[in-house]
């Protein structure tokens, strides 16, 4: 057996696929995000501006975020010191908690240490409690969905994106007295389309199924208190589980669930994924809690992003680039290939000042390799209209596919 | 299907087996850890003393710390916005990385969101590029490496804990054609001792196996470094996988394996768990690099915590009380019952202010449900003779058993 061997030809097959992945090395400008700076592969630090993160409302650099960092900091020190059983709860996590029942109507929240953590540990802990549970999940779920699905050892059923009449199909063709799951998002990251919510509820009453949905790319950015897309169309209270994170909108890091009581307890109780585990650092719930209390409040920065939005996916389709028809904050590009796409991204760092990252799989589908970009309340449309020209002169210059007249 | 009743019944099964967790709520006093604040089931703020830390050497309110923090707060901002590949990779990251390398004496690091994660990821992971491979596990290990093995699907020999004849035994009854790897910690943090390290590297060059060790609660604390146990014995060069933690004596949040460059690639390039998942916040990075940087140069902090672990097992002992025979900073007192461990915790915060979880299974076995004491620099001689009295107040009143006699 030779490791080493073993190991150099995982990473070739990366290098030959064309796919292998450099991390590019950034600090972002508190106070002036989008600007950041790039280091990696450059002369000292240069300019940039950031396109793709998920800090979508750029709540990361809100001042009433920062403040309550900067006060728990001093308060109470940097980390919690332990699991939440065992010396690790603090008062921060029992009001971040609270307010994230609020948020989602329900009666009861759990943190998780990030937003994979908290559909891995409850997707496999939910499936080990119901013997014989059976899993419906949508084709393009998210792998820290699927991850949770497959460590549950429950019997999985995938249906076709967004597509109801599959769902049924498969709910019909089990058995009715096995407990069931349906696990899909809202927001699909990647494509920006959002998921028949009701739909899918009416087929989970139907069939006597629970419901779990990931609303991590909604939260904070849909419905009047950015209670998510479950809250935009008035579903939440149909919903078992609402999964989502802290780590997007709401500027911080972390993951949560939102349930009824019973469920809160049974998962915050077998759960190793949360059990055996430091908890959230306080001043990270410190910062979600004034996050999760301004975007409750206010509305200005949504509405910024949905202008924000619009106005790139307008500009990208009047100069021809092939927008992906998304219908929310999320603007894909698509090129088709992971070689070009990272072409593309490379041209718009060296010479632009553009940073975005390519998307390639196994994070999307291959040949469906794209360029995603978040525009929030903070990217100008002077500097969507640069963005957009420098698209073209690259598209032009590397002989791509322009997008085809409706 | 009646899901309801199921939870239920979940739940119900906790409580008749006095097992139920109830999370005590509090505030850590920053500048005067171990004193901190209790909420729940009192009126307001209560002062305690917490002896249940895993902030062991109290670098959670360390200035340098407190201070890399608060100045990454205002440069950079709250949260990475990002996956490390898509827009959440900083300088921080980059530098903390290069650092922990360092510290093991290797050559690349990677950070993870948690400890947890690091073994879940890098387990999970590592079986699954080399087909076919065999983990041997000590049968004390975390959970979370625990989760890591079985979510590869590897096969898993247990081996007696500690008992290199017994690994052995398991390796040479395994085919010599196939990829080992044997998993262990270095401190086992229930129990407080330690891993015979040299002995298992002599049986993994033996066997050709790799060897995967967790040194979540010895980094920071010992070796001359803060390296590790790794680190004290010498035998970090024999280890191919050091796996740390960042949130107990690094005093914040976040795990890390340290490794050759070619392994920190493979985990990078195709573990899941590292992947799909926002980064570390800057601010926690900042702050953990201070903490390592300032540990590799102090040893001040690892004598206060021997010391007083020392001091409280004497104490122990001298008083009769059925201290464990730990050889590190872990300070275990046996009860050997979930009911009355919560018993002696709950007089414990409520007539004397004291803060120890009772620890129970899954944590432990059962039957073996204990005490865990975590004296640190911090704790005063004081504190601890005023412990020892109230403990052997406690045990009295509650007719435990005490000592046996050497």
């Amino acid at each position: 057996m030779n490791y080493d061997q073993v190991f150099d030809s995982a990473i070739e097959r990366l290098h030959t696929e064309g796919r292998y992945r450099v991390f590019i090395d950034i600090l972002r400008n508190k106070g002036a995000y989008p600007n950041a700076r790039c280091f990696a592969g450059h002369n000292g630090p240069k300019p940039i501006t950031v396109w793709c993160s998920n800090d979508y409302l750029a709540m990361g650099q809100h001042p009433k975020v920062i403040g309550a960092m900067e006060e728990a900091l001093h308060d109470v020190g940097a980390g919690s010191g332990g699991t939440r059983n065992i010396g690790g709860n603090t008062h921060y996590h029992v009001d971040l908690e609270a307010e994230l029942a609020d948020l989602h109507g329900k009666e009861g929240a759990l943190l998780f240490t990030s937003g994979y953590v908290s559909n891995d540990a409850t997707l496999s802990t939910l499936a080990k409690i119901l013997p014989g549970c059976v899993i419906f999940s949508d084709e393009l779920n998210h792998a820290s969905m699927i991850a949770g699905i497959r460590n549950s050892g429950a019997e999985k059923r995938v249906f076709r994106h967004n597509d109801v009449a599959h769902l049924e199909e498969l709910l019909a063709d089990t058995d009715p007295a096995l407990p069931k799951l349906i696990a899909f998002e809202s927001v699909y990251s990647m494509d920006g389309d959002v998921a028949p919510i009701h739909e899918i509820c009416d087929l989970a009453e139907k069939y006597n199924a629970l419901t779990y949905i990931d609303e991590v790319h909604a939260v904070g950015m849909y419905g009047a208190r950015g209670g998510g897309i479950s809250e935009r169309d008035e579903a939440a209270h149909r919903i078992d589980i609402i999964e989502g994170t802290l780590g997007k909108a709401f500027g911080v890091m972390g993951g949560y669930i939102a349930a009824d009581s019973r469920i809160i307890d049974v998962i915050r109780s077998y759960a190793p994924g949360f059990i055996f585990t430091t908890s959230l650092s306080p001043v990270l719930a410190a910062g979600v809690l004034a996050a999760v209390r301004h975007l409750k409040a206010s509305s200005v920065e949504r509405e910024g992003q949905q202008a924000a939005a619009a106005f790139l996916k307008q500009a990208f389709a009047d100069a021809g680039l092939p927008v992906m028809p998304s219908t929310t904050h999320i603007v894909p590009l698509m090129v088709g290939d992971p070689v070009r796409a990272k072409k593309v991204s490379d041209i718009l760092l060296a010479e632009y000042g553009v940073y975005v990252q390519p998307i390639n799989y196994p994070t999307v589908p291959r040949g469906t390799e794209r360029l995603r970009f978040t525009p929030g309340p903070a990217h100008t449309e002077a500097m969507m209209n640069e963005l957009t020209d420098a698209l073209v002169e690259i598209w032009q210059r590397l002989d791509l596919e322009m997008r085809k007249a409706a």
